[in-house]
C-alpha cells in the first residue's frame, strides 16, 4: 500500500475562492482542525502578497501540531533580481517556515506573456531561488505552474523546466493543472512522461474546470505521483480546486492507498462541516461523501434496497467517512423513508395504516406551503404527534405587538433595539412580558422565553445554537415566503424546527415555538 | 465530428435529488427549456410511481417541441405477470410517449436480493417487457441498472443482460452506474467491451458518488458511447447525476464532439441559472462553465494576467457558454480587479491613487461588518461615489416605526398586516406616510417608496425582483448579523445592492435605500 502525502492549501488557494474570507483567528481554527485530521503539509499563505497571511505566520508559531508541517508559498525571485534582494523570497524566508512552496512557469505561453522574459532567463530564476532557499536550510517544494498546458506545447521544456527544479534541490517537484482545462488520461499520461524523467517525488495540483479534478487527481496517482495537493472542501480560484474529503476517501477506500488512519478518516464528515462553517459557506448537500444527500436514498426503489441490503445502492459504507445514511421525507421518498420516524412516535404504524397516508398528506400539504421537514426533524416529530393527536401544547401565544423603529437626528441615524410585547397562556394562568432584541426575531426570541420560563424553569438550559433564513420564492421579492429553520440546545442534544410564512417574524414565532414545545414534549403539563 | 446524443433525466431523476420538488407547471417551463437548447429526448417522469408525472404526461401533450423527444420512464414487468396486465407497463403505455426507457436489473447481487428471482428470469421479465412495448409501437431504450457493478461481478451475465435487450428489440442500451462508485478507467474498460459485444448504440448514465460523474461521462464516449444520460445541472439521486452543463462544454468545445449548435451552447449558463431558479435550489458559484465564480480571477496575479491573454488564465473563452470573466472585490482581489469599476465612475485613478486605497480601505471594513459588494455592484458604485465625494443623497429617512402583530382568539392565530410608518426628508420638504404589507421588509419597503414618489414619480417604474437574506454569522442565532440582497429593475436594467446589521429591518432599508438612490443617481435632486 503506497503512502501518499498530503499537501492542503485551503488557506492559500482555497481564500482565493470567490466569497472566501478568512480572519487570522479562522485561519488558525482550520490549521488545527487539518493536523487533527492528519494533513502532511499546511500551505498556510503567501506572505508577501498578503499581510493578513505575514500576521498569520506570526501567531501560528504557538499552535502544537502534531501531523502536519506548515509551508510557505511564494514566487520565484522577480527577474533581474538576486533572490537574497526579492522582496517576495525575503518574506518566505521571514515566515520562518521549514518547508517552502516556490512556483515557477513551465508554460513559454507565460514566460512570454506574463514574465516577459526568455525561456533561458526562466530556468536561471528557477534554479537561482531555488538554490538561494536551500541554502538557507529551507526544504523546497516546486510547484510547476501550467505544467500540462506547458507540456502539450512543449513537451520538452516543460520536462527541462522539472529537471532544473531537481537539480536546484527542490525535494518534490508538483505538476499543476493551473486553468483546470486537462482530462484524466492526459494527466495520468503526462504524470508517467515526469515520473520517468525525474527521480525526485512528483505531486498533482489540479482545478475543477472541466468538473474532472477529482479524476484527474486520482489518475495521476495512478500513474505515479506521491503527494496531491488540494483544499479540504474543495474551494479555490474559479471553480475550484480537487476536494480532499473527495480524493482522500476515493484513493483509500476504494484505490487501497494509505493517507489517514481509519479513525482520522472517519471524522472526514464532521470537519468538512467544520472548515465550511468557519469559512461561512455552504457544503452542497450533493458534496461526494460528506454531503448531507450523499447516502440519502429519497427514490421509494432505493429506499427499499437499500434497507434490504445496503450493497444494493451505496458504493462505501457512510460510516467510514463519518457521515450516515438517510431517508428524505418529500412526496418521492415514499412510505417506506417516513415509516421509521412515524414508529418512533407510534411502533404499531405501518406503511398501510390510515394514519400513515394522513401525515403525509398532511406533510404534502405544509410542504406547499413553505415548509420542508427534511432538516427539521423536531418539528416532524410534533406534526406525527399532532396528527396521532398525541399532542397537547404546553403553552399558547395569546398575542404578540413588536416595535422596530429607526430615528435620524443631525444627519446621525439611531436603529434602535426593537421592542416585543408577548403575552402567554399556561392551563388557565396567564403572563405577559417584554423585552427588547437586536431585530424583531430576537426581541420575540427573548421575551417568549422570559414569559415562559415563569412555568417551565428547565427553559434557561435551552439557547439557540442556529438561525437560517431562506427566501423560499423570490417573485414576489419583499412580499415572498421565508422559511426560518432553528436549532436549539439544552446542553446536551441539540433538534431543528422549522417555520414558513410571508411574515418573516411568523415564520419565526412558528419554528421558535416548536422548539420550545419540542424541549418539553415529555414533560407534564402546568 | 461524430454526433452524440442528448438524454436529459431532470424531470425524473433530477427529481429524485434531495431538497427536489417540481411542480406540474415548472415541469412545462423545464420541458421547454431543454428543448430550446437542443437535447434529444427529455425523459419526463415515472408516470406509475408519481402520480404527479401522470399528470404532467397529460398536459405535456400541448407542447410545441422542436428539438426534443418525451421519453416515459419505468421498470421492467413484475415476475410472474404478463406485461399487459403489469400496472407499471401500462402507466408507461398510458403516458402516451413514441418513447419509452424501460430499467431492468444487469447485477445478480440485484436480481437475488431485490427481484429475489432467477438469472434467467430476469433475462426473461426483460425480454418480455421489450418485446411487448414494442408490440404497442414504441420505440424502447434499455437502461441496464448497476451495468458496472454487475460486470465487475459477472462480465458474462452482464453482457447476456445486454444481449437479450438488443434481441428483444431495445434500440439503445444505456450502461448506468446507478451507485456511483466508478472510475474513468473502469468505465473506458468496459464501455469498449459492452461496444465490441452489442451492434446497437450504447448509452451512458453516471453518478457522482465519486466525484467522478463528468469524468466517467467523457470517458464513456471516448470509449464508443453515443448517448448520454444526466441532468441539465447536476441534480439526482444522492452525490446527482452526470451534469450536462459539464459534460456538453466538455465533450463539445474541448473534444470536439458535436452535441448542439454554438448559439445553443451559447445559451448554457443562462438556462442552468433558469432551470435552477425553477428548481428553488442554488447553484453553486463553483459549476464548471456556468458558475458565477466559473472565470472569476481574485488571485492578484491571476487578475494581471487575464488582463493581458486571456488564455494565461481561462481554458475556454466564457462566451462560448454565455458566461463571463470577472474580478471579485475583495482584500486578495487587489487593486486591478476594483480599478475598472473605479475607473467607471472617475477616468483619472490609479492603482497607485491615494483615493484607490481609501476606497479599498472602506470596503474592508465594511465587509468587516457583514457587507459583501461582489454581487451588489450597485452599492459598491454609490460607495465609490460617496469616498470620492461625488454623491448627495436624494432623501433621507426621518424616521420610520413598524408594527409587527399576532392575536390568538378562540384557538385561531391571526397575523395581522405589519404596519409601516415612515417620514422622509427631500431637501427641505418632508413627507409622512404609512403602509401595510406582508411582515415588516414588505410594509416598509412600501411605505418608503410610497412617499418617496410624491418627490420622484418615476420610482413608479421601479420594482424589486429579487431578495435574499443570508445570516452572517449563526453563532449569535436570532441576534446575529443579516445580510440582505436585494435586486431592483426599472423594466430595463437590473441592479443589486446590499445592507447588514444585526436587525433584519435596518439591513433591508439600507439595500432599499441604496436601490433607490441608484434608480435617482443620474437625476438632479428634487
Amino acid at each position: 500500500m503506497k503512502k501518499i502525502e498530503i499537501y492542503d492549501s485551503t488557506l492559500r488557494d482555497g481564500a482565493q475562492g470567490e466569497g472566501v474570507s478568512f480572519s487570522v483567528s479562522d485561519k488558525l481554527k482550520i490549521a488545527e482542525c487539518l493536523d487533527r485530521f492528519g494533513v502532511t503539509y499546511i500551505e498556510a499563505g503567501n506572505p508577501f502578497s498578503n499581510p493578513k497571511d505575514a500576521q498569520f505566520f506570526e501567531k501560528v508559531q504557538s499552535l502544537r501540531l502534531t501531523n502536519a508541517k506548515l509551508a510557505a508559498f511564494g514566487s520565484t525571485a522577480h527577474k533581474d533580481t538576486a533572490p537574497g534582494d526579492d522582496e517576495g523570497v525575503r518574506a518566505l524566508l521571514a515566515a520562518g517556515t521549514k518547508y517552502v512552496t516556490v512556483f515557477g512557469k513551465a508554460w513559454k505561453l507565460h514566460v512570454d506573456c506574463i514574465l516577459c522574459t526568455t525561456p533561458e532567463e526562466n530556468l536561471a530564476m528557477i534554479s537561482g531561488t531555488i538554490k538561494y532557499l536551500r541554502s538557507k536550510g529551507r526544504t523546497v517544494f516546486f510547484d510547476a505552474e501550467h505544467f500540462f498546458d506547458g507540456y502539450k506545447d512543449d513537451p520538452e521544456y516543460a520536462i527541462e523546466v522539472l529537471k532544473t527544479a531537481e537539480k536546484a534541490g527542490a525535494s518534490a517537484l508538483v505538476l499543476c493543472d493551473t486553468n483546470g482545462g486537462c482530462f484524466p488520461d492526459e494527466i495520468s499520461k503526462t504524470v508517467r512522461a515526469a515520473c520517468k524523467a525525474v527521480n525526485t517525488p512528483v505531486g498533482i495540483h489540479c482545478h475543477n474546470d472541466t468538473g474532472c479534478a477529482a479524476a484527474n487527481t486520482v489518475s495521476a496517482v495512478r500513474a505515479g505521483a506521491a503527494q496531491i495537493q488540494g483544499t479540504f472542501t474543495g474551494i479555490g480560484e474559479r471553480c475550484g480546486n480537487a476536494a480532499f474529503t473527495t480524493v482522500i476517501p476515493d484513493l483509500q477506500l476504494k484505490l487501497g492507498y494509505g493517507l489517514v488512519s481509519p479513525k482520522q478518516l472517519g471524522t472526514l464528515t464532521k470537519l468538512a462541516r467544520y472548515v465550511t462553517e468557519i469559512a461561512n459557506m455552504r457544503l452542497p448537500a450533493t458534496s461526494p461523501y460528506v454531503g448531507r444527500s450523499a447516502f440519502a436514498h429519497k427514490g421509494g426503489m432505493h429506499a427499499d434496497g437499500v434497507s434490504k441490503n445496503p450493497a444494493t445502492f451505496e458504493h462505501i459504507d457512510p460510516a467510514a467517512v463519518g457521515n450516515h445514511r438517510s431517508f428524505p421525507l418529500s412526496e418521492v421518498s415514499g412510505r417506506s423513508a417516513v415509516l421509521p420516524q412515524l414508529q418512533a412516535v407510534e411502533g404499531s404504524l405501518t406503511k398501510s395504516s390510515a394514519e400513515t397516508k394522513q401525515i403525509i398528506d398532511k406533510m404534502k400539504s405544509l410542504e406547499q406551503e413553505g415548509f420542508q421537514f427534511e432538516a427539521a426533524t423536531a418539528s416532524f416529530e410534533l406534526l406525527v404527534r399532532k396528527q396521532l393527536g398525541r399532542f397537547t401544547p404546553h403553552f399558547e401565544i395569546d398575542h404578540y405587538r413588536i416595535i422596530s423603529s429607526m430615528d435620524s437626528l443631525d444627519g446621525h441615524t439611531y436603529i434602535e433595539k426593537a421592542n416585543a410585547i408577548v403575552k402567554v397562556r399556561v392551563g388557565d394562568k396567564y403572563e405577559i412580558t417584554a423585552d427588547e432584541g437586536e431585530g424583531p426575531v430576537n426581541a420575540i426570541d427573548k421575551a417568549l422565553r422570559k414569559a415562559l420560563e415563569v412555568f417551565y424553569p428547565e427553559l434557561k438550559k435551552m439557547y439557540l445554537v442556529d438561525f437560517k433564513v431562506r427566501v423560499v420564492s423570490s417573485n414576489d421579492s419583499t412580499a415572498a415566503t421565508t422559511r426560518v429553520l432553528i436549532e436549539s440546545t439544552d446542553g446536551e442534544n441539540t433538534w431543528t424546527t422549522v417555520g414558513a410564512s410571508r411574515d418573516i417574524i411568523n415564520a419565526s414565532v412558528l419554528a421558535l415555538n416548536d422548539s420550545i414545545e419540542y424541549m418539553l414534549k415529555d414533560r407534564s403539563r402546568e
